[in-house]
């Protein structure tokens, strides 16, 4: 039987209303084979109903807001119940021919806002095209992203996309997660956006992370070694951060503040190993 | 009773193939209740087969091949029964609150790889909003493109977005499509691209236009005025031209040349109006 | 015999250098037929030596320093006699032909870091071709500039260039000089960038607005409407905000705070007009 | 007594002229210490008079031209007695402070059109921040340009910068010569560019190149590997592509086809080293 954890997510997120918005919120987690959610609770300070919705994924679920004008508080609590990463599985060697793709992979092919890979095809064939196909390909990826792009928060904005941190070398995990996706995509490798929260990520905050498409089933990366995967608890996923982001809104709403916490409850015993975390993907959320 | 008419559509494409390519083409017609598929074919000169698969939408039909080195030809044919553009059915003046979109709708106002929404949000303000909502605020983009982009072959390239172009002021009709949708968006109006064939198109080729998401149906409109609107027949949507081009293929495959022809049944008697074209926008395909 | 008024300058600049560090300051006003310095004063809290050199124009000063980790303050002070603008000489209404321009002028027809006038030919022809030649012209282009951009401190970067405000709408007053001189240069007329400090500007700044080249002289030219140009004192001069910047430095300083004021002496009884400036431009500092 | 080489040069460029338009030509060779002009003769086919202007380095030469409607063709030849390359004299392995810099050298250092040095600050201090200073570290540039972009005419347009290139990782002459000046730029390093002749570049061409100063004097780099230095005759040198251009023109003309040809007089032993060619960079030319 596979070992579990259990997770105990927080999540405040305070705006300022000057008059009456809407937001779109992405930030519940995402209920699958390997993440079960209990004492789910989504609320706020004005009483307004959310209404739910979910992505073609079917998975990743988003919450509409209509506030009046004012201070806006919406919080979130669950407990996620997730099974531990089995490390013996090891991604597959093997990538899967366009031809054999199916349609929900295939539409994570295309370069998208952020993932510009129609741009870097040269780029990433001179520099990931001697790797062995599927999972070393994608580590190989990873590391050249860690070792060339130092993570820096105040370098980037939401306007930055892919192509211009492969230059411009440094960035936060979205843009790290961004150049994934798209090295991946120019080199014929289906890839998408995941965001989530992280367990022991230093300051607490979302996370983003990507997902690739290998012989039939989503892996998940993330280049920033910033907090072990195990603690990962996914959101939603998504073609970059364009779709993915925590709250789109009117532009009569202003962000103020958030405060995020990620525990584990101590009779799972979450033991994680010291040093240098090590990257191996996790078997698909879906 | 609707009136009908009756299209007779062929497109030739060719390729010169230097080693083992795949191919996902997006070139047949939609099957939806407003335009009926006959005589169906779709063939290659090197008798490969296609696997078929379809877009998130349900209507948009991908066409995958893998194609052995030497030149490959495409061939596609088919008859089309279109109902007749009902030009008393005025869109909606009003637009929908993100509050109140469906998912399969908002997943349409991100900004996408071409329509960068969210650096157009300043301008799309100041142009279009002092238009009444919904229909008149749309025919207003439309206008402002056509009135602002000159329809150049030429000009632009694979790379050019939305962004690019309303500085450039030059373009082709994808990047007509790209901007109209980039300006939607940027107002929190849900649109799309459509790619498709077009009656009396000088040249033929294949045309793009968008379509734009007004209380609870995709309406569509072209900015281009190349086209009377009665003669588009839908081949499929997506976010821009990113996923819904003619063809997506190996580096390995070079295009050569291609042919389309777009005929109408005599007996149908389809009388376009001399003049101006105008432009009405068509019930929604799907 | 022409007035002149009096205007008595100081500016502050405050940095924090981590370890030795290099500044090249562009903060002196130019010495000119029109504009005399008095009792000129430039320091710094570190007794260290400043090193003078001039641009090509042979009137823009830059000033080199040299400075150890700690604190570093430049203070600057300058009385500048100006002559009063002779509102009746109105700017040529004739353009120059490239054959005729000398070199010192053909220079600043190309296209700089922050003035890709190569990108905007189509967009300045469409908007600005009809008008008179000249001065009438580069008045249709300000009146654009100030009517379609909105002045806004926080929506660009160092980064931004013309082609970037062109489409985003928003700006400052560099962002303001490097449309202008686009614009210009694409419909072949020379510009630069000048910088200077202005009377009356609130908050008190360094300010940015542009020179154009009409039959053999430069004239400028403010888009911003934000102080009435009687009370401008040029600094410098050159391609755009690249080479014209107020400081450039090593990595290892950063700029803490800065204070500037520019004040008319009383005897000189400055009678600038109340409601809206007028914005002829002026006869050339040089 | 240094030996000397002897090339003679013919260039004849065709243009098209819709109605009255201007040129500005950068073609002729610069007359300088290491390299001198004999039966210089610059003419076109329909005896319209040019004017000649410096640029403000002293030795580019500038023809500006004007010319009416119908075809014309503008030949250019010179013979060039050139100093040999000493290779024994290196450049050297300092780097000058900006305090020193003397202005000429100075308004090389900020970035330009075609090289935003300012955005490629951090990928050039990690990827050649370990060089040694001077000559090394520019090698080191030189090298990484070579190993990472692919010479490849077509990839890239007239607006292509250094920006683009360093993802894009293709481009022809032009580009190679503005990575090279961005990443010196970024680096603190003055840096210009070069347009040229050069014997046995295949197929002939224009050809450009980078100049960068070291310790009091400006040395020149090829990054393409192209021909060997021996052989450049230098025309004219500037910020970058922008103002180094062959011919700047008006829109009502066309370019339509050139040819040149750099050839050896055989009395003077011509004797290029076999094998890959040494890239020593060379005495200044100024």
């Amino acid at each position: 039987m596979r070992r579990t954890h259990r997770f105990f997510i927080k999540s405040n997120l305070r705006y300022h209303v000057d008059a009456d918005a809407w937001f779109l919120f992405n930030i519940a987690a995402s209920q699958t084979p390997v993440q079960r959610l209990f004492n789910e609770r989504l609320s706020n300070n004005q009483g307004l109903d959310f209404r739910e919705d979910k992505a073609p994924d079917g998975v990743t679920r988003f919450h509409a807001l209509s506030a009046p004008a004012g201070p806006l508080e919406v919080m979130y609590e669950v407990e996620v119940e997730r099974d531990e990463l089995d490390c013996s599985v090891v991604p597959p060697a093997t990538e899967a021919t366009l031809v054999s793709l199916p349609s929900v992979a295939a539409r994570f092919l295309y370069p998208s806002r952020y993932c510009e890979s129609d741009k870097l095809v040269r780029f990433a064939n001179m520099e990931f095209g001697q790797f062995a196909p599927g999972h070393e390909r994608v580590m190989g990826i990873c590391n050249w992203i860690f070792n060339h792009i130092v993570y820096l928060p105040g370098t980037t904005d939401s306007s930055t996309s892919a192509f211009d941190c492969a230059t411009l070398r440094a960035g936060v995990c979205r843009d790290f997660a961004h150049l994934g996706i798209a090295f991946c995509r120019a080199l014929g490798i289906p890839a998408r956006y995941a965001s989530g929260y992280a367990f022991l990520l230093q300051p607490p905050d979302y996370h983003a992370f990507f997902e690739v498409w290998l012989e039939g089933a989503w892996w998940y990366y993330d280049a920033t070694r910033l907090a072990p995967q195990h603690g990962f608890i996914r959101v939603g996923s998504g073609h970059d951060a364009a779709d993915t982001s925590v709250a789109t809104m009117s532009a009569t709403a202003q962000f103020v503040s958030m405060e995020i916490s990620v525990e584990a409850r101590s009779m799972d015993r979450v033991e994680y190993a010291e040093g240098p975390v090590t990257f191996f993907p996790q078997a698909p959320a879906k």
